[in-house]
Parts: C-alpha cells; sequence; structure tokens
C-alpha cells in the first residue's frame, strides 16, 4: 500500500526574505577522487541479508589489463559507500577502428541485490526511477566519459549491450568524484574502548557525511530530499560531529519560506532546481520544526534566528490544537495524517499526543526567551494535553498507554508518551521496562523510532539496556554489512521494505546516524 | 554472413598536410528547425514492406493537451525523413511537484518497422548499437533537454518507463534542429513533365542533403562514414545539385591523408574526431580514387588537386595489377577482397576486371593531362586487360562474361564488362539486351549496382529502357513509401536485408541517391 498524499488545492505563501536568507547560506561542496578496489560478483547466499554476496575476484588493477564485447560485464566494488560522480570512465578500443558505438549500461548499487536481480524485476509502489542506472551510447573511441547523474554506490556493473566484430573495449580507469558538505577533518575522534561502540560511532558520522549535501538530504539514493523528520535527527548528530551550524539554520529557512496558506510547514521540500514545498503535510514533522529551532539555538546560540522564526514554530504548535477532539485528544484516523514509523498496523493517535507534548515543553522553553507573554498559556495548554493523556489514554489494568478507537498498544505510543513525560521520572522507568518485557506486537519498524526507543531508556536512567539495544539494532545492521546505516532494518525480518521491494530501499539514509549523536551526546 | 576484414597488422602511412588540407574545407552545417506533423500509431499490414504501416491519429499540436504516466507511450511523425538533433524537449509535470525522477525512452525510427518491433528482437550480424534510442532520467522538471547525439529519422517514440503515482509529464513541444552542409538553394528546380521521374529526382535530392554532413556520409543512421565508392556516386549527384565541389575536395584529401603503408586507399574513414582509416581494403573502392579525382577535377577544372593526388590515384592501379594473374586476370578468390554488391553469391572477379578497365581508361586521361609520360605504359596495360578479358572471360557460346573457377554468369559480370566498354559499342548494346532478356540468377540486389545498369543501358544507348529500369526500381521505392532512397531494395524480396534484419538497414543511403544524376546529367 502506498502511503502518500496528493492535495489538488496546494496554495503556498512563500517568504522570499527567508528564502534568500537559506540561497546565501549554500555551502560549498567538498570533492575527492574515489578509486575501484576489487572486481568482484554476485554469489546467492541464502544466509546473508536480501539474499546476494559480493565475491572478491581479484585487484581493480587488473581491470585495464581485460577487454570485453558484447554481453560480457564486469562488477567494480569501491570498498565502502559512496555519493558522487562517475567523472572520469576511460574507455579503449582494442582490435580494430570501431565501426559501430559502444551501448553501454551502467548499474550502480549500494547493496550487492542490486547487483544480482535485474531493475526489471522490481515490482514496489514507489517509482523504479530511483532504481540507479545509465544506458547510453559512446560515439568516439577512445574517450573519456563522465555521468552526469549524481549517484549513491559501493558496487558499479558495467554491461557491453554491444560493441561490434570488430573492436571490443577496455577500462583504463573509472574514477569517482564524491561530494559532501561535511568537513571530516571537524570530527572529535572518539577512541572508545568498546569496539562495536566505536564502529557504530564511525558508520554512523559516515551515514551523515554522505547525506550531507546542499541539504540534509534524506537519502542520497533515494528520496535525495530535505524532509523535516530526518532533519531534526540529523541536525542532532552533525552538532556532535561536523558541526555545521549554517547547513542547519539553511534548512530551517527553507521550510519556513514555504509554508501553505495555513501557515503549516511541509513534511519536505525538493530543492534541486527552485524550492518547491511537497504536498505532504505530516503533523509530528511539522511540530519538530520547534524541536529542530531550539536545538539549533542551543549549540549555535544564534537568538536572531531563534526569535524570527519563533512565530512560525509557535504556528506549528496551534495548527496541532486544531487537530485535538473535544477531549483534547488527537483525533482517531486511519489517513496518513502524522508518520512516527514506517508500520501500517500502527494507530498514530497516542503517539502524535506525545510528540505533540514533547515538543510543547520544548516550545515554552523557546518562549521564555523569545515570547514571555505566551508561556503561560502554553503550560495551560500542556497540563490539559497532559492530563487528557493520562485520562483518557492510559489503560491502568494493562500498565500501558493505548491509541485509537481500537485501544492499541504499540511500542510507538510508549516510547512517545514516555519521551512526553507524562508519568513522572519512576513510572516512565516501569512503563518502558514493562514494554520490553512484555513486547507488543506493534513493533519498532525504521531505525528512526528505533532512535527514540533508545532516547527513552536514556532518559530514564537506563543506560546499558540502552547500549543493548543499540547494539542489537545498529550492531547487528553492521554484522549484515552496512557500510552505511540504512533506512528499514528489522532483525526478525530482513528483507523488509514498506515499499514492496527490497532493491528500492535507501541504504544510507539520514534518520538511521544517530548512534553517534547517543553515543557522544550521552557518553555511552 | 558477416562480410568484414580484420587486419592485425595495419600501418598508416599519415600525411599531415592532405589532412590538413582537408580540415580547412570543413563545411559549416546548415541549420533549420523542424517540428511533428502527426501523432500516429504502427499497424501490422502485410501489403507493405515490412509488413508495419504508419496510421495518422491526430495533428500533433494536441501532443501538449495529454498527459503521460508509466508504462504510457506515442509515437510522433515528423512528416519527412530528417538528420539532426532533439533539441528541445519541454517537459512539464502535471499533478503534484515531482517525488521521483522520470525515466524516459525515445526510440528513432526511419521506417515504421522501427516504431512496432522492440530493438531487443533484433538479431542480425552488424551491431545492434546502431538502433537509436535514447534511455534517460530526468532529475528536474519542468524542463527542456536536449540529446546530445544526432539521429536520422522521420518517426519518434516516447516511453514513460516511470514518473510516479503523484505526477505525469506533458510535452509542450519537441523541435528537432536539422544540419546539413547541402544548400538547398543551389538546386535548380527541375519541372520534369514526368511526375514520377519529377518526384525521383526530389528523392533523390533530400536523400544526398541529408547524408551530406561534414564528410559525404553513407547512411546519417548507418554507419555514418566515409565510403570511397559511396562517395564516386554522391560526388557525381552533388555536381548536378548542390554544386559543393568544397566537400568533395576534402573528401579525397582525407582518403589522401590515411593510406598504408603500401599505398593503398582504405575503403572508408572514420571522422569523428581523429582521422582514422578502416582496415576495410576493398579492390574496387579503390580503384574508384582514380575515377572520383577525374570527375572532380572535370568540374571544378582544379589542376592543382588533379596533380597532387595524380601519384596516389596512379599507385591504386599499380596496386590492382598486383591483383593480376599470369594471365593479366584479377585473381579468382572467395574473400571480401572486392565491393561490386551486396550478393553472397556473386563471384567478383569478371566485375572486379571491368571496375580496374573502366578506371585505367580515366587514368590514362589524368595521365594525358599531368603526367604525359605515363599514359603510353598505361595504354598498352589497358589492351592487355581487356584482350585477357575477351580471351579468357567471355564465353562465346552463352554471349555472357563469365567470372571465376565455376563460370558464372551474374548481372554484375555484364554490367561492368559494359561499362568498360571491352566489346565495341554495338556487341555492347546486344549484350545488355541479352542480359535483360536472359535474367541471370545472380542479380542486382542493391541500389549501388542498379546504378550501375542504368548507367550501362544510357551508355548503349537504351536511354527508355533505362528510364523504365529506374521507374522499376526507385519509383516503386517510392510508391512503397520512401522518403529518402534506402540503402537496400530488392522489389521481389522487399525484407531484404545483407545483416540478417531489416530494421538495421539504413533507409537514407547515399549510394542510392544518383537518380537525380541520371537524369539530369542524361536528359532523361
Amino acid at each position: 500500500m502506498a502511503n502518500i498524499q496528493v492535495i489538488k488545492e496546494h496554495t503556498i505563501i512563500r517568504n522570499e526574505a527567508f528564502i534568500a536568507k537559506a540561497e546565501q547560506l549554500k555551502p560549498d561542496l567538498i570533492s575527492t577522487e574515489a578509486h575501484p578496489v576489487h572486481l568482484i560478483d554476485v554469489i546467492s547466499d541464502p544466509s546473508v541479508v536480501h539474499g546476494w554476496r559480493a565475491n572478491v575476484l581479484e585487484p581493480a588493477e587488473e581491470l585495464r589489463h581485460k577487454s570485453f564485447g558484447k554481453g560480457d560485464q564486469f562488477i567494480l566494488d569501491y570498498g565502502t559507500h559512496l555519493v558522487g560522480y562517475l567523472d572520469e570512465i576511460h574507455i579503449r578500443p582494442v582490435g580494430s577502428p570501431p565501426d559501430a558505438p559502444l551501448h553501454l549500461k551502467i548499474t550502480f548499487g549500494e547493496m550487492p541485490i542490486e547487483m544480482a536481480e535485474p531493475f526489471s524485476s522490481y515490482e514496489g509502489w514507489i517509482s523504479s526511477s530511483w532504481l540507479q542506472e545509465a544506458v547510453f551510447h559512446v560515439d568516439i573511441l577512445p574517450g573519456v566519459i563522465t555521468l552526469p547523474r549524481r549517484y549513491s554506490f559501493r558496487y558499479v556493473k558495467f554491461e557491453v549491450i554491444a560493441a561490434s566484430q570488430k573492436y571490443r573495449v577496455s577500462f583504463d580507469k573509472i574514477v569517482c568524484r564524491t561530494v559532501t558538505s561535511a568537513d571530516i577533518s571537524k570530527v572529535m575522534p572518539l577512541m572508545h574502548a568498546d569496539e562495536l561502540i566505536q564502529k557504530m560511532d564511525e558508520v554512523s558520522i559516515k551515514t551523515l557525511q554522505d547525506c550531507m549535501q546542499l541539504v540534509f538530504e534524506d537519502g542520497p539514493k533515494r528520496d535525495r530530499r530535505l524532509w523535516l523528520g530526518d532533519l531534526r535527527l540529523q541536525a542532532l548528530a552533525n552538532y556532535e560531529t561536523f558541526k555545521n551550524y549554517d547547513l542547519v539554520k539553511r534548512n530551517l529557512y527553507l521550510f519556513a519560506g514555504v509554508p501553505n496558506d495555513k501557515g503549516q510547514i511541509t513534511a519536505n521540500v525538493f530543492t534541486f532546481s527552485d524550492l518547491i514545498a511537497d504536498d505532504t503535510y505530516l503533523l509530528d514533522y511539522s511540530i519538530f520544526f520547534v524541536t529542530t529551532l531550539y536545538d539549533y539555538y542551543m549549540v549555535s546560540q544564534d537568538l536572531e534566528t531563534l526569535t524570527e522564526l519563533w512565530p512560525l514554530a509557535l504556528k506549528q504548535i496551534e495548527i496541532a490544537f486544531d487537530y485535538l477532539d473535544e477531549r483534547r485528544l488527537i483525533q482517531d484516523s486511519n489517513s496518513w495524517y502524522s508518520f512516527i514509523d514506517w508500520n501500517q498496523d500502527l494507530n498514530k493517535q497516542a503517539p502524535t499526543q506525545g510528540v505533540l507534548i514533547y515538543a510543547l515543553r520544548i516550545a515554552i522553553r523557546i518562549a521564555e526567551i523569545v515570547d514571555r507573554n505566551t508561556v503561560e498559556t502554553l503550560k495551560q495548554q500542556l497540563d490539559l494535553l497532559v492530563e487528557s493523556a493520562k485520562a483518557h489514554l492510559w489503560d491502568e489494568a494493562a500498565g500501558f498507554f493505548v491509541s485509537g478507537v481500537d485501544r492499541q498498544v504499540s511500542w510507538a505510543s510508549q516510547i512517545w508518551m514516555v519521551l512526553a513525560e507524562v508519568w513522572e521520572p519512576h513510572k516512565n522507568k516501569e512503563l518502558l521496562t514493562r514494554l520490553l518485557d512484555v513486547n507488543p506486537v506493534v513493533g519498532v519498524t525504521t531505525p528512526y523510532l528505533y532512535h527514540h526507543l533508545v532516547e527513552a531508556l536514556i532518559l530514564v536512567g537506563e543506560k546499558e539496556v540502552a547500549i543493548n539495544q543499540m547494539k542489537a539494532y545498529w550492531g547487528e545492521m553492521i554484522a549484515d554489512g552496512a557500510d552505511t546505516f540504512w533506512e528499514l532494518y528489522d532483525p526478525a525480518n530482513k528483507s523488509f521494505s514498506p515499499y514492496g521491494d527490497p532493491m528500492i530501499n535507501s541504504y544510507c539514509h539520514a534518520w538511521s546516524c544517530t548512534p553517534t549523536y547517543l553515543i557522544r551526546k550521552y557518553n555511552l
């Protein structure tokens, strides 16, 4: 099933001053050259994720001694995840002068499955156009080809669709020019005694680095755009590592530049050419504008930005109030109005109530700095929302928060109600412990919600449990071969994809980069 | 079966002065805009060539009112054959902001069959890379796309491989920028009373125009290069129409710039970037350097070029003498040493002997102008060759020239022996009349040899028969839908292809453009 919103009448009120501010903050990209390490093939192996394993054949230097004709192929392994351009493909004809164009197909993959299964077999519901390939003709040989599009990959497959009977081709050099706006020299070494924690930190940083481009992208392979929920987590990881505050500021102003006519901030913006607000509005994501702004202020002490963007942040809280029913509960709904997690079975009412309470506490802190007149009103609202959650969403017999008309007990509801501190610390801690014991069926499907579970455990003082959870999740992803952390991972169902095909999953995804934040911020 | 030569040790002696002269003569291309006329589909119809017919649906102006999603397609008909670039493809998204790249496939066709049958079904022996298609992603919409490669087409099929559930695309304008070095304003109007002759003249000129680029290409779709045999005929048609003498001169110097270490001129050169001689040597083609040079001199009176290139022209004759056996006959061979016609069954001995005698007569005329000392020797050789042909290749009982050890009677042998004027005019005429009457099995497969048949008929004074042959051949091609004349055409076997698949045939081919020459030169 597709979770999409399509809004026919979508009016955006552009704030050109904000957009200009964002434009001024556009970063320069840092570029490096990367070269392939190995020639590989991919082997069917049911014991690994998605059933395909990379198998090293020989050093990549051997490539230039080989030649390829119609139907031949080879696969390069660049040794780790890269984001960039195939800038120099040096192709040399072997044999007679080329009497016909060269017809080439190049396939990029973050994972071995993308090298193994034909893209034509893809049947997911999001567009196959995200699958990364280039098919083209070369009229002049020898030549150096540059592919114009940016790709996200570790593996590259070359297939000669056609040369001719009179010539074959050799590849002397295939250089990738990587790009990122993250300056790795700014990152303090961690030197953790626990090897797995050290490794989780490194993979997190690589993930964030590859997602940091002209904006904080969600995934450099897919969707390559700026989502508010992802931005919030990337910004937190960035503060502990690359410390690029201006990029966060730029991204806040991009969102602030294109609210709709009700003042709501879109869940994501497109920034490929002109700035465009997507017609997708997710209540939790809009609310996170408040917390992202506050987090930015706390590290940057940029009072001017906090003051300038506060009215729009407050607006997101007010819009959320419009979603409340007469009992001051987020209205129960089957529509895709709030994100929380990629889980079709999840009822969003209680977790969204949790997000709102969580953000309202932060809104009050901002108001105390820049808008003291509003503080009292917000505090009254906060009390009402908390009381309402306790009165209507808490099931004393079960010892869990419930959500929706069917009183669903989910992990998401408990996690967000803990982060919202609806109960006092002791009861909060009991709730989380119970959650881990009872293990309700409606679980956690994304690193995004997993992050919030870990942060909730840290909040209630369960650092050791938090570390174990991280190791069981991100650590297991590393054991399964992650060079960068994946968009989706379920240790119990490793080929899970909410899109209908794991080939389209993003294997370097912003919302998965938080272990470095958790480790460094909380000295795990 | 593939007719190809591959020479492992191929030494070229570059004449940089000649190459520089050719470079200085590089023409400017004339460019015009072309717009599609109709939206069409293609319909299976066994009564038409290759079994596919274009069916007009509606005016192309309707295109911009339509939108296309995943799996949708449309076909444009530009109304006639074009050579050029799809310079402006204006694409507009319809619906939500594009949340995934657009994945497009564009297929170009000179003939409806190229719009109907998937290129993946192609199984011919020359490279499928000549089939014209472009598959690519568009990341930024709306946008104006320019395809970098030049195409040769009348029809263009657009297929949306993928957009997304949130948007479709519309095409506001799809402009082709045509290119040619032929200036149509230089062509004198013909105004022939016979409509079919008038039409043959027009289609010839269009064919030549589309093949005249930076060199005289054989076919703008395939192979896009300069072949000596094709050049000779194009030059003749050009003298009667566009009168671009400099382009012929440039092409003569290109060939003269890259002989091999024996002094032989290659059958064709590549001129896409650096000038490269193909490792294909065809005796008849090399010999035609002599006649092409002489034809050029006759129209241009460029004595300097005639003088400068004569030694190399003479060298081609001398090299041909090396092919002679002790009886002064071209050695019989099964290898692909001479072109004559695309006919696997054809023995090349007698027709190549004819070509050599034909060219030797012309060499003598050049020698009389620039190298009188050589005239007598050449005349002696001519007499010996003629005598040898009469003595060993003429079958008095049959009344035909025979070729090879199996004494093959072919159309090609008679045609070239007539053009070589081995017999006196009366006997020459009888021979051709007998050829048409008896109709030997080893016939004519290409417009290239058909041209020589017509020229032979004119030589013996059979103008009416010549006109009837032209009408039965090029006229029939027009009846079969030719906008430009085709590389290959057999009225008795209309899907003939020497390459194993008619999809790869060239449908605008230089060697087929000679009716305008024949009509205008001989006042048909």
